[in-house]
């Protein structure tokens, strides 16, 4: 599995995903699944995949090479005129890539789907976040759901839906994202570090703040630590029950 | 969907399960999902259900009608030796109607699997938590893993993973249910009050305490209200991140 994150803040965007892929729990790598266009000055795109990986990665070349000598191929996340068009041209990708797999050759025992996140922004336009469902279409963020998650997403949702403020500074918004993934790692095997992170500011057109937050991280473990142990404070403040007055 | 947990104490179990059922969103109803056989002295045996509703009601009206003439009809679970024996029992009644309904008829679009919940105590062993797969077959709770789920599990999972402890009195136990209760119903519309409780005191041979937790109980809206607040202060209170040391 793999659990990802796009947060739609008032300051920009913050995206983190983890890296764990599993073909059955006797056979477990580390694949990037944070990807990235930067032109500064011009856009910057941050791509999220969760899926059959066989999918994912051959998305992502498509792109990839697609991008790469801008003049001659069409069309390029580089030459796209809106995040509208970009989401677009991953939907297409995405849906050519599973149908291409799907219609020939041996039949799979798993699916070929995958999810994608897409957010940034290009000049001309506002930063937007989408959610690329298997089938090409997909959806938007807005100020009613400002986040979207992929992949393992049940663990870490009650910490996000509880805490997440759109208003919250990129701090808060990178711990809040590590509280959460660090909720989905400690109940399932099939999410785990390291994480990526990747930070963009509104209008700034380039992705100032781009890491890596490996296992050993200390701050991670920090967190790691401390929310057992504040989770079981915040337990404790909350108003007695008593099984008599049933 | 649904959501049930088992909890096992070293003063005795705590049994909760939610009663909203649904078949597609636009199909949504209340059905009680907790049924008990208590023979006060000699046995108190909890069963919660989740899955297929024909499937589960049809098992617990065969437990029911086998359990009411006790001399003429066998097995039953008011004459079962051993907890042991109440699961294999249950396991048995719950793959006999699975396979009855998969095997003749009409197919179904959704499956007709169910997963249980059995727990209890008889005179002359100790209690114990069961959990029944479709299959038939089981597995049981250890001192390692002392509490199961059925049903949506993820959301409420990883706050039971945390401030759960076999210690606990059955308050605090309650109290720790409501708060994954409500974190789950907060994230999912397949999972509603009211709350069915059953708490059994070991070597009591008796439920003590067994009550419904109602939409617009005031102890209820306390902890879902007071734990938003709750978890916000506790995550102020983990160290901050600092996206400049990056």
């Amino acid at each position: 599995m793999t659990y990802c994150v796009g947060l739609m803040l008032k300051e920009g965007m913050v995206f983190m995903s983890d890296t764990r892929t599993n073909a059955g729990v006797d056979n477990i790598s580390t694949f990037r699944k944070m990807f990235a266009w930067d032109v500064p000055g011009d856009r910057s795109i941050t791509i999220m995949t969760a899926g059959n990986l066989a999918t994912t990665q051959a998305v992502i070349s498509l792109l990839e090479e697609r991008s790469k000598a801008v003049e001659e191929r069409n069309p390029s996340l580089l030459k796209a005129e809106s995040m509208f068009q970009v989401a677009t041209l991953v939907g297409d990708t995405l849906k050519e890539v599973i149908s291409d797999n799907a219609e020939e050759g041996q039949r799979a025992d798993s699916g070929f789907n995958a999810t994608i996140l897409v957010g940034g922004q290009i000049k001309g336009g506002a930063h937007r976040l989408f959610m690329i469902y298997p089938e090409g279409n997909f959806i938007e963020a807005s100020a009613d759901t400002p986040f979207f998650q992929i992949g393992e997403t049940k663990y870490g949702r009650p910490i996000l839906v509880r805490a997440f403020d759109p208003e919250m500074s990129f701090d808060d918004a990178v711990k809040l994202l590590l509280v959460s993934f660090d909720s989905t790692i400690k109940a399932n095997l099939s999410v785990d570090l390291p994480l990526d992170v990747r930070v963009y500011k509104t209008d700034s057109y380039e992705c100032e703040h781009a890491f890596r937050i490996e296992a050993n991280d200390p701050y991670y473990l920090d967190i790691s630590d401390g929310w057992g142990g504040a989770l079981k404070e915040a337990f404790g403040r909350l108003p007695d029950f008593d099984l008599n007055k049933t």
